[in-house]
């Protein structure tokens, strides 16, 4: 089957590990792709799994050092019963807005194990944030002074950390976040003054937080990154005769999406990171140290499930058209930050073990040309009905997609 | 000011007409930018002007045939008064699923001047539509046999046009819905078959739906475009031996978004279809013709306003960063359907009419290097508490955009 009808067929990602078959169906949680559409009562779906997901934060914690907390990056899914599940495995969430810091509080997260970063942040969710006791990662001196008058006014001393935007990227990363000018944090040269102003303000001085960039795949990268990190992280200290309570490592860590992309060596980082911890600097030799990660916590553990609704052949192509679409996968659809369109994994769910024999498109239900799922890919034969799973769903699917698009509204969302 | 500040300077799109001043101000509907935001009660806020809508409809109704009846195609913007209003100036909906059905049905819209297109229609939104009265745009044989089916266990006869995929596309379109393997639509081929099914089936037989692309500011390929729509349609209802009640020629009228880009020459494809009109073939000399239009009817009434909550310095670059961001604005950031990024046209609206001296990133409040908003703009000086205008932001923007990104939540909308 891989002769003339596979030969125009284009590469998909791979599928993460963890996922099997039961009665020839994909299975998520011990239930297969039929039962689960079945039980949420509709599709598209989104069906994030429990047991990836604490799988992922073990191997993690395996691999890293033992004094490196773990903190969920909560803008990668805030589906609620997720983040309820995330907060029994992880040591502190990062919030992006009010609104994440409202649905952490409503998981039953611990405002103490909170810290808000972005750009722009409302005087309002400063307010929410220092009143509940959230660390704000500042991320200009204008914000620093912001936050000062708030809890003045409030009565309450603010927790605050800066977030320092490196002279360093992360090289091969997805998102830079550092290197040259940037929305994101203090340039490092202003930091040691603003340390010292935070210090003398009274309020209660919190730290370090450096993001570099994010979904990385090269192993060397993530190493010299952190490294990196740690010596701008004691220069930084030092400058500002400070020893910091906390220091965010940033996070970094991606996973594979793409045909030929594999994950990075979890185990050379976390050794390497072992070593480093081994030599630190005086001045950060007592802080504490977390990452903060979400897409690589929470990303493979995703699936989206979308139905077949017509089968059609146009010009000699076939084309697959579901009930889901670019409103709950836009960076799927190749929409979202990308200047390539590639396929990401996929696989006909309910035929999961059966022999690819023909190449199709897969497209969503919406009217625009722009909902294409999955171009010429080599799959099992499908029908009206089949259920089609797209893998590494877990992150930047449901939150990051414009639900509301030609009318759809929202994807079902169930955690097994 | 044109000097060294403004070297690096890069152009925004044009400004649409018929936006002032009022006191310095950006005014819309006769009301201040300030005045606005005031009232809304809240930043960001999409602003629509039926002024600007009624206008719009007005030119396009003297440029054009007066047998052309004109559609608003609504997934351009389904905001619920905008609708109500849309409803009072055009002839008739286009509907691109069920969502957008109830949403027509709850502004007050005829079912009878509804039709539905899309090709991934499920069984529940068929049956919704044919119960309704709505007509149907057939996307393949598979659609037809459905609505035949449904209709029959409703005890409803269906309204059913086809959709057809013409063998040419629009030429310099931003989309192209026709030439080639698509998802939309029967290939032209096919259709003179699937037609003669459809009048056999005892269907109400409706007629025949052309879209061949969309957004483009070439008024030669627009021009081209109708009449080849016009000797199709001829030749399909020739192959059919039927002479159809509707045609509807689609749309693809653009407006200009980006720098160098201008409108197409609406008098010069008005009178072109009037020279066409006068002229047609016998089986189709009868048939109502209607086109439909979505962005170009709402697109340039809209602004968003979205207000400075930080200005930062970073490498020696300055960053002017809002409370809004691509979870309103994606197609603006130029992550939608965008290859290179360009910018949008842009004003600091409570400033519109001040001299520009600097030149700035404007950019949203998400933590991620996605989020820009406008790249290296000359502006007036700006500071925190101004707003900054986004215009053509009436079609594909708070309904387009992944709202719930990062925890935000929906723009404020008001219609004035």
């Amino acid at each position: 089957m891989t002769g003339a009808s596979s030969s125009k067929a284009k590469p998909t990602g791979p599928i993460p590990l963890g996922y099997g078959a039961i009665d020839g169906e994909l299975a998520i949680g011990g239930k297969t792709a039929s039962q689960l559409a079945e039980e949420a009562g509709d599709t598209p779906l989104f069906v994030y799994s429990r047991e990836l997901l604490k799988r992922r934060v073990s191997d993690l914690r395996a691999a890293m050092p033992d004094q490196l907390a773990i903190h969920y990056a909560m803008k990668g899914n805030p589906f609620p019963p997720l983040l309820e599940y995330m907060n029994g495995l992880v040591d502190g969430f990062d919030l992006a807005s009010g609104g994440e810091m409202e649905l952490a509080l409503a998981a039953g997260v611990n405002a103490e194990n909170m810290s808000f970063a972005g750009p722009g942040k409302r005087d309002r969710e400063l307010k929410a944030a220092i009143e509940a006791g959230v660390t704000l990662n500042l991320e200009s001196e204008g914000e620093f002074a912001r936050a000062v008058a708030i809890g003045e006014r409030s009565g309450t001393t603010p927790k605050l950390a800066v977030r320092v935007n490196p002279s360093f990227d992360l090289k091969g990363s997805g998102m830079k976040m550092g290197g040259g000018a940037k929305q994101f944090g203090v340039d490092a040269e202003r930091v040691p003054a603003l340390i010292k102003e935070i210090i003398a303000s009274g309020a209660d001085w919190r730290g370090l937080h450096i993001y570099a960039g994010s979904q990385a795949l090269n192993t060397g990268a993530i190493i010299e990154m952190q490294a990196a990190t740690l010596e701008l992280a004691a220069r930084l200290s030092d400058e500002a005769s400070t020893s910091p309570d906390k220091i965010n490592l940033g996070g970094g860590f991606g996973i594979p999406y793409f045909p030929g992309e594999e994950p990075f060596d979890l185990d050379a980082v976390g050794g390497a990171l072992g070593q480093a911890f081994s030599a630190l600097p005086d001045s950060i030799a007592e802080s504490e140290y977390c990452i903060e990660l979400g897409r690589y916590l929470v990303g493979e553990a995703g699936v989206y499930l979308t139905r077949i609704v017509d089968r059609k052949v146009s010009h000699g192509e076939t084309f697959l058209i579901t009930d889901g679409g670019l409103h709950h996968q836009l960076a799927a659809s190749g929409n979202f930050g990308t200047v390539i369109r590639r396929n990401y994994p996929i696989a006909i769910a309910n035929k999961f073990d059966a022999e690819a024999e023909e190449v199709v498109d897969i497209v969503g239900c919406l009217c625009t040309p722009l909902d294409l799922l999955s171009n010429n890919v080599f799959l099992p034969r499908a029908e009206v009905g089949d259920l089609v799973a797209i893998f590494c769903a877990g992150a930047y699917g449901a939150s990051a997609s414009p639900m509301n698009f030609l009318g759809q509204g929202a994807a079902k969302e169930i955690l097994v």
